[in-house]
């Protein structure tokens, strides 16, 4: 029997994920080390707490979260050269990585941090789409586990009636495909994509980042609403995956994934 | 008469777009050439129709537009460093680099250039907010001076039932300020904007790119809907002052304003 | 009729400058911003008044004037790359940078400017000859203009018998074309001198630069004779256009030229 | 029971190695990729064939074989920065990337490889003292399954008389700690050793490189010696853990450690 | 006996130059190495004969000559940072190497070189003022033997009425000292001018190079006058010298000193 | 008569050094300033002693000892370009670097320095094989000079008991030649050699550094002893050598020679 016309290439469902898997404690080091798998994509967030914050920020007694996305030279089909060893980071490179940034401190309270910068370094092991949207929805695990230690220390103080993370934060691409919207894009699928997005939601359901981009073909005010309503689905499901990872210890590797059979086993 | 607390600090009205200026053939040199400004910002927006293509998209006999945006060391309140002596491009420059590009090839059919590129250079004289909207509003009047220009000499050439531009192109910011969507921020506003939104819109209304960032507050569905209307209001008017400077000469420097009496004119 | 051999090709005698405009406070940043024009020739001097000094030199309660020169990509007849996409300032970029901030150092008593520097930034929007020229000659408005504002600020205080500017300072071009001397090399002439020469001036008419060099033959000691006569010449109505320029207003943009009827008008 | 005086802090005796672990095909990409595992530094080996040789080797017919080694920024117990960001790569990670390389180029026959690279990237995920060897010891692995792969497509042909791969390769640390000549070095142990030194040798026990440095105090031929011999007792276990991976299947993940209690099972 | 007030604290009088040693061959490569002093200055000038011309001069039959000024670290009195390690060639370096260059190009018929490029590499060993004048009175005999060397091999090939080499070529600094114009300033002297200048002569006594600079006052006519005869009796002086260096043995060291007490003895 | 088949192609016996040569004071500048020649290898090996650690270092009250070495462009048979032009260092050049500071480090008692760096550059005047060898050797001695100028000055005192540099340090190249283990490698050997060492003893004779290289064909232990014995020879010359070396004046620039007839002489 062959796959139904209804279904994609890898036999998913236009609104469906592909499996994800959160890894918690995936690392020794690291105040949060979580690696994230969409599908073949597989991303190792690292969160660091460090003393201090940027020049530009000292004095006002306020943290910062910072982060910087990378791609291991090959972590896609074919090698791609260091960035490293050619002296400067790319544009795509800089744009991902401020991205990831600029949405985590938006569910975060810096003041509730101290002079204290947490670095989120998202390093792409294995790239097949959707690594920024993976690395989002694993950094933020990753820092939750990082402003806990903090918290734990008495480093980090929520403010009274704040709590320090306002609410969860996950990120999930979607386009259209032949002109058909779906739900987290493959790397086969980003390519042909006419439009794709990029959707940062928090769990409540919020939008904290869109970013919609005609590739190909221009889009109009219906089917950038039925990209979001697939995007919003899609960061319901991960925010619950996020939050059964997060119930899980926190002293040792733990893994959740959207396929294992009872959630919250 | 103090101004009614229904208008903003600049007096304008929360729909209503800033003074907008483009001025044609600004410079001698440049295949196109289109000094923008909305309100206090201006840019010099510069199209160069130069020979070949990058290494990687050699033999296809496609072309190319590519587009670099940069701020001259005072164009703010305050002198920031060149980044030639810092020796590096910054992550914010590479980002808007990158989607000045991105949002051109959205409405040229490169396989009409030959294997021609048509390079812009969107540089920032005077900065006071929206410099990346204003850098593709006017940019698209130099690409399509530049567009011209390549007809003229032959080495362009719309391919059939296709023209070379399917579509002209502008774009607006908005945001929410003290609750209120409004169009087009100045720096003033921009900063303390819960919620700013990029829009690049084609002619015929269609979006080519939608970028929403949460600085402070996540935001809601019926927030992006307001937005979006505010900015589809924003890009016809911007794209009609296009198509009036597109009207004009094309052989010596010409002006068109949002604040000219009579259309036309 | 044709114009007289003994003129150049724009119609010019030799010992005559092409039109010369300078505006003040071209933009509304900058604690001065002059717009000069040599013929087609096009820059922006930017004067910024900052806090401290270098490194090297904080400490000694003393002042500090620097200057950067670059060119916009397009300000040729051809694009050329970016030196901060490239990641490092050409030699040429370098040397003009030096040049300019020791020539406007000739005139500056330092000491009277307090622990703060005056940066000077000289972007060449359009570049046809005489770029370098052009630029220490805005610059020097900028110069007067920010001191200015820094005297009124109470920043700079000029020590007793000693004014901050001990003379004001103009620069111009010469070269010997064809056999014969000429002022104020345009791009056309300069590609074809024998010989050329930078001449930087006080208002006083004394040299603080001079720089001859025999692109294709060396010179004597008659023709750098010559050379310096015009130069004089040229730097003494360049001194007038500039005085000029600065008793205009200080508040408002202000244009004066060399084009004027009536000098002072 | 406290530990025996005669072991080391982890437990070990003084000739003893940390846990190894090989897994082969850790990737989905890549035409050999090893995580390879001593104790807990952990190190991502993977190897790209890719068409075509270093400018200056062109022409002559024979491939050749580089390496990168890198750190993750959080790799050890600190953050430390990224050398993308900084502009540049390091001494250290220069030095380690050339001596990975050259020991590779040791046992391999270039002339076998045609016209072709294979290009060694080694990412420290993970950090806890002996990165370099274990780098070299998990390279070979994925060496020897991209040469398998290029010989299966033709791409790799070996001459008559001459293996492509003439020998297995394999690396350990060894240093005097407190005194006593110990194997395979933790972090702990490396920072307190007097002096320490990688051996890497091949699996019929001869050396490619011997790197002995004094940290602390000069070593003499006796100490030396003592040091070879441990260093040889601890490649030829990890020779023959190689030999085990390699005898696994090569189109899936397949893990193998000193700790099997079967070797082969 | 204490000196005359006449004379300069080094004992000499002012229009005295330093004693000059020139060393031919001092290297075994380079196809010409001058060890030139200038008193306590030392600088290596080394001439590199190479195949091909830069890109941008590519297919026009043309040779070209190219040089690289750079200072050992503690060259001077103080110990400076390597322009390598900090990753970018400082301002100075890059105005120095460009001078030197286009002072030797102003004697050569690059015509007569084929696509062959001459690089002149001049490394100042030691330092103690007119570092540039040294580099270039030495250049010019490394690029007088480099001439040679290709002229012997048949790839130099003067055009019939034109020398490859138009002219010789020599430089010095002068100054005026405490109101004095003096001759060849050591560095003590240096950073005391209120003017000084760089003067570049050829044989014949013609100026290819005249850069002059007043550090801390404006000078007159007069003083360029005096100071340009100072500048013609030293490079005259020079010319001689570089004559002698010439006129002895190709291939074998060879050592002349304005010091030498009989010319060729 | 031909010279016996048992001596290298100069002549030299297999255990034999090439004539070395030592000039201290050198330069006129730098706390210690050796130009030493292995042969026609010539590396100028200069001690700066400077105020102030590194950053990472600083409030232990410890001082630093770190090395910088560089080849001139045309040291060699052929030029290579500028690492300060190409804007990175290379890693062969940082590898060389920090091995020269390491084995430096070896034999000084850092706390004897209080918080001063003696910064030893290296530059390669002429290149001839083995100059990290020479550089080493070299360095030791301008090391042992700015150490005395230290110790003269108050700012380096030694410990009780514990000697400022705990014993001399010198080093040589050694290799397999066709077949035959021989001293003191020149180019032409090294490029021929099938494994190569580069070995740093005290004066004692205790080993620094070891480091040995299969370029070719791998070593067995025999041929590592013999290799290692070669060495320890070459090195006792080289110490008693660098003993006359710091025998002489300290005020002026004084030669020894392994050709002096008469040793101490």
């Amino acid at each position: 029997m062959t796959p139904s016309p209804a279904l994609r290439k890898d036999g998913r469902a236009p609104d469906e994920l592909r499996p994800v898997t959160i890894t918690r404690n995936w690392l020794d080091h690291g105040e949060g080390s979580v690696l994230i798998e969409f599908g073949r994509t597989r991303v190792l967030c690292v969160a660091s707490f460090t003393e201090g914050v940027p020049r530009w920020r000292k004095g006002g007694g306020q943290g910062w979260v910072t982060a910087e996305y990378a791609m291991l030279p090959r972590a896609g089909s074919e090698r791609s050269g260091r960035e490293s060893v050619r002296g400067k980071v790319g544009g795509r490179t800089h744009e991902i990585s401020r991205l990831i940034g600029r949405a985590l401190r938006g569910v975060v309270d810096v003041a509730a941090l101290g002079e204290h910068t947490i670095a989120l370094d998202c390093d792409v092991l294995q790239s097949d789409g959707g690594t920024r949207t993976a690395a989002i929805t694993g950094a933020y695990v990753a820092l939750a586990d990082a402003v806990a230690w903090g918290t734990d220390r008495g480093l980090v103080k929520a403010r009274s009636g704040a709590p320090v993370l306002s609410d969860s934060l996950a990120a999930v691409s979607v386009g259209i495909i032949d002109g058909r919207p779906c739900l987290d894009l493959p790397y086969e699928e980003d390519v042909r994509a006419h439009t794709d997005m990029n959707v940062v939601q928090t769990g409540a359901g919020k939008f904290i980042e869109v970013q919609g981009t005609a590739e190909m073909a221009p889009f109009n005010r219906d089917e950038l609403a039925a990209l979001l309503d697939l995007a919003s689905k899609g960061t319901a499901e991960l925010t619950e995956l996020q939050a059964r990872a997060l119930a899980g210890p926190s002293d040792t590797a733990f893994t959740v994934s959207t396929l294992d059979k009872e959630a919250g086993a």
